[in-house]
């Protein structure tokens, strides 16, 4: 155990063309805080990173899954290698894009770091949550704590010295964490004493760090009930003179996958002795300082759900290449025809592409969000101008996380079907990325609450201000085409899904207004799945229009833009009409599920 | 390990339905070979199954997943209590309902046959598959086997002191069954000398039985290529003087699922000694005598796939009625709200009510195929009527198992959906039943192999008589339906879809017609999913009449009937309305995955 083989596989040249022809990342590098930044300098990270992760974390996914962690004398102990793999992401300086530069980071682009997040989580998901869950502690702590907290955990979390856990859930606190039981009590100042139980904590604890930071929200003895009333607190696991503070990892979970993730209950304060530090100095200021941390944390699992569905897709394509089995279907009447590549099957193809252009698409929408984020952080704007980014990231957050990771899990469970039988066996990554794909559906807030935020808050943000934004960026889309004949049949599906969608938000706002607010739940995930493929649609036509002139100019890879433009042409022919038809669904608004009494979903015998 | 709890939730309520108000099996009760039985006799044995899988096997399902199984000294040895269980099968008869009463069996209808399957599959599925396959090989032996054959090996299968596999798949044949190139040498008479490696054979050793008969696919030396070239053989692991047979078991696939049931590379004649006798007395019958078997197993994942997914469900809607978590919409701006159970939350209400129609719809194409074969072996019927009868089971069967295991598979995942993360866990089965369902939609013949059946082979059987007698049973239904104003929208979204299978029914004869033949199997699953969804919803709206006219004349059972209608109208509004929408993308035939070079697909890093 410890070592195994790297099935890792991606390819950067997505990400170049991203970053370089879609999205024009470049206009934003070479200037203002981004002045040491060029093309160069980002794909040097992207070759660099990923050649490393290659070679110490891909080959520790598996085995990590098979070994999973314990618990030894209260700590964790995590799989074999893992200790030394933190040790060296810190030494070589790969988590630093997450960290300002007058904190000692490198402080790139936002869209680089989650790049780089996504080859860490495609080589390894469960160790990729160490450092991931540090570094949402540390934007925390940066933006809301102290001077004086920012000196004494920033450091420590930007050297690797310590990690950080977010810790929300309680055994009656999921979905609802308005119903959050634990206690805070001051003592003096930002110290509190702090009691309760936390569970379902990734990377809870671990064996290559002293000290775990945790971030806790607790409640106060007088706040209001609700989420309105929690405060954060930043629970070390060691006191500042290096004794133990009163914290214990009760027990980790047995799962179906990221099992070299420690999801770790967490007991505060069994023997009364637990103290946090106040989060900045106001109580109940918990929720929203919490909300930075699950934005990062969400667009995190968007980003995990996209590094195994793409490593799934390479994986599935590169077996496709090498088993033969069965004739052509052009011998098909032939029993003695030749055996050929299973890629040359309708079947077969039909998977891959129907895979490659859901992850070429995630993998758009991610960095639509992040591009959103450079400008709004990196531009010179004016109030209005930053508005707009930053009222767009706001409403892709949820497509990302919840359309991401559904897709994710479905890519993965394609993949094992491209594999067959090989593919439900451990001789192949793609089983462990489907079981670890799982989760990703649930954590950081479930995929209905994603879609309940959507619907519920991003749509009317700002009097539906972010909404009609992109509602007219992508109508521009649209426009500048309207004369393109190459995508002629593709460009009209887009738009029938466009109209779709907007009939549908239309739809949302008329039952609200006439209080028929059961239909909004009972709707929100249909309406998430159909404005995510609407705006993947969009931004895969987006980038085969560009890929189009890159082959009509001559400029080389031609392969690649093929696949692009093959990408959006699935998508609009298979997906994309389905759009319109959810959008008839959504609008008769079915109740049956609502009229059924609950005695009527059946008795067990 | 060795026990645990139960988790295994059925509702046997669901079977006196479809056995007795909606498929009368009890027509063909009392009478003929089923003279012996009654309703009250299939009730006993449902309701005594039930119990003991509750008992014994259920609480195997998860330890026997945790445990796996391992090889020593060249055998297999089965998780902890699966010996004991195995012996309490036997003993208590629970496998005679698949013997003939010659042969000492019960002989009860082939419905109530697949009803116990369920229950011993949903109650431990990895445990089900050893006497399963057992049956299997049995009904070869009975069907095709000489007399001599049959004395030899039907009475050890039988009674439990052998046990049976079904050797396909080697390491370059696996979909493609004609790629086989384990050999066989006359020796003399029947005996052969048996050479090859076959892989993925499940339940392909224990340490309950002595004996195992391996069912073997190989071909002679002077025999064509291809599936037509192939003879079957019965190769014992212990010959008759109980010496050890030239058959070892070379080692266990390490898997995402059914890890209980041992699935085995076994070699045969590494050391030039292995004989196995042909089946019957003539060559190159292999595959034909194999695909009774075959048969017999496809229905048999269907069976398996409804187990996991119903019991899931189950399990899922008993966790929603207790598990509290947030306030009702109704108090949405009320933080201090009383927390509801999560079944009262809409979108979980959506979640079960998708999941039990079609789990409910599962079970109903299931007795639906099961009613027509115990029409066809006990009906008194003249020759057409007999053919009908068995065209309906062969059009149903690729459906039961396609269809059946992709929605088992998606219903399990809804499932841990409903649980969060705690359905993420190994404390509940649902991620097991997730994990185990995945092989489903592969082996047997993967979903595709089916979707290809289907199309290639069912629908234009003997003419497309059995298409079309299948259409003229589904408009006889809605013409005798034309004036029921209660299910009027459902009926109507029925037959928009029926008319959508008719017509692309006719597409594909179009493509065979044009020679567009790589069109048939890249629409293939897409045109499955739409003649099963569309069977189902016109069985469920069946049952849903039925269940109206239940209600209306009183007869009790209220909620049952009431969660059927509920099943019916969420079907026809949620599924059949997607099915008119998927014939005309498959109609429009988008060629891109086609059209794309192996090259566009990606090239890694």
């Amino acid at each position: 155990m410890g070592t195994g083989n790297n099935y890792y596989k991606a390819d950067l040249r997505d990400y170049k063309f991203l970053f370089f022809e879609q999205f024009q990342l470049d206009t934003l590098l070479g200037q203002g805080e981004l002045e040491d930044w060029g093309k160069e300098e980002v794909e040097t990270v992207l070759d660099g990173l990923y050649q490393w992760s290659c070679d110490v974390l891909g080959p520790l996914n598996g085995s990590g899954d098979r070994q999973g962690c314990r618990i030894e004398n209260g700590r964790v102990i995590t799989p074999d290698g893992f200790a030394k793999a933190w040790k060296e992401v810190y030494k070589n300086g790969w988590r630093e894009l997450g960290v300002p530069p007058e904190h000692g980071g490198q402080g790139g682009p936002y869209s680089l770091y989650v790049a780089t997040d996504e080859i860490q989580s495609g080589a390894n998901t469960s160790f990729a949550m160490y450092p991931g869950l540090s570094e949402g502690v540390l934007n925390v702590v940066l933006k809301f704590g102290t001077e004086e907290q920012i000196k004494k955990y920033a450091k420590p979390l930007i050297s690797g010295k310590a990690s950080g856990t977010m810790c929300l859930t309680e055994p009656n606190a999921g979905s609802d964490v308005g119903s959050n039981r634990t206690k805070a009590e001051k003592i003096e100042g930002t110290k509190y004493k702090i009691t309760g139980t936390k569970i379902f904590i990734s990377a809870g604890d671990n064996d290559f760090t002293d000290n775990v930071f945790h971030l806790v929200l607790a409640r106060t003895a007088e706040a209001p009930v609700g989420t309105k009333g929690l405060s954060l607190f930043m629970v070390p696991r060691l006191n500042e003179d290096g004794s133990d503070n009163d914290v214990a990892v009760g027990s980790i979970e047995h799962k179906m996958g990221i099992n070299a993730s420690a999801t770790c209950v967490v007991n505060f304060g069994e023997g009364g002795n637990c103290v946090g530090e106040l989060v900045g100095t106001e109580e109940e200021k918990g929720i929203r300082q919490m909300f930075l941390m699950m934005n990062h944390a969400r667009i995190g699992v968007g980003t995990q759900s996209l590094s195994v569905a793409s490593s799934a897709y390479f994986n599935a394509l590169e077996y496709a290449k090498e088993r033969k089995q069965g004739a052509s279907i052009k011998n098909w009447k032939d029993p003695a025809a030749p055996r050929v590549p299973i890629i040359e099957h309708p079947d077969v193809r039909r998977m891959l592409l129907s895979m490659k252009s859901r992850v070429d698409g995630l993998r758009s929408l991610l960095v639509k969000l992040t591009t959103h984020t450079d400008h709004y952080e990196f531009g010179q704007l004016d109030d209005a101008q930053k508005a707009y980014h930053k009222g767009q990231v706001d409403l892709l957050v949820p497509l990302v996380k919840a359309w991401g990771s559904d897709e994710a899990f479905d890519i993965c469970s394609t993949a094992i079907q491209v594999f067959g039988g090989a593919g439900y066996t451990q001789d192949y990554p793609v089983e462990q990325y489907c079981r670890d794909a799982k989760i990703m559906a649930i954590y950081e807030g479930t995929n209905h609450i994603q879609a309940l935020d959507l619907v519920g808050r991003k749509l009317g943000q700002k009097g539906g201000a972010n909404f009609q934004a992109y509602m007219k960026d992508f109508g521009a889309f649209i426009a500048a085409n309207k004369d393109n004949e190459t995508f002629a049949s593709e460009l009209a599906e887009l738009q029938k899904a466009q109209q779709a969608v907007g009939g549908c938000a239309m739809q949302f706002l008329g039952w609200f207004q006439s209080g028929e607010m059961a239909l909004v739940p009972l709707s929100a995930n249909r309406f998430l799945k159909m404005f995510a493929e609407t705006t993947v649609g969009w931004l895969l036509l987006e980038g085969a229009v560009i890929a189009q002139k890159g082959i009509d100019a001559g400029t080389g890879d031609k392969d690649f833009y093929e696949g692009r433009i093959a990408s959006a042409r699935f998508f609009a022919h298979n997906i994309l009409p389905t759009v319109a038809n959810s959008a008839d669904i959504l609008r008769k608004a079915d109740r049956s599920c609502l009229e059924i009494s609950d005695a009527a979903f059946g008795k067990v015998s």
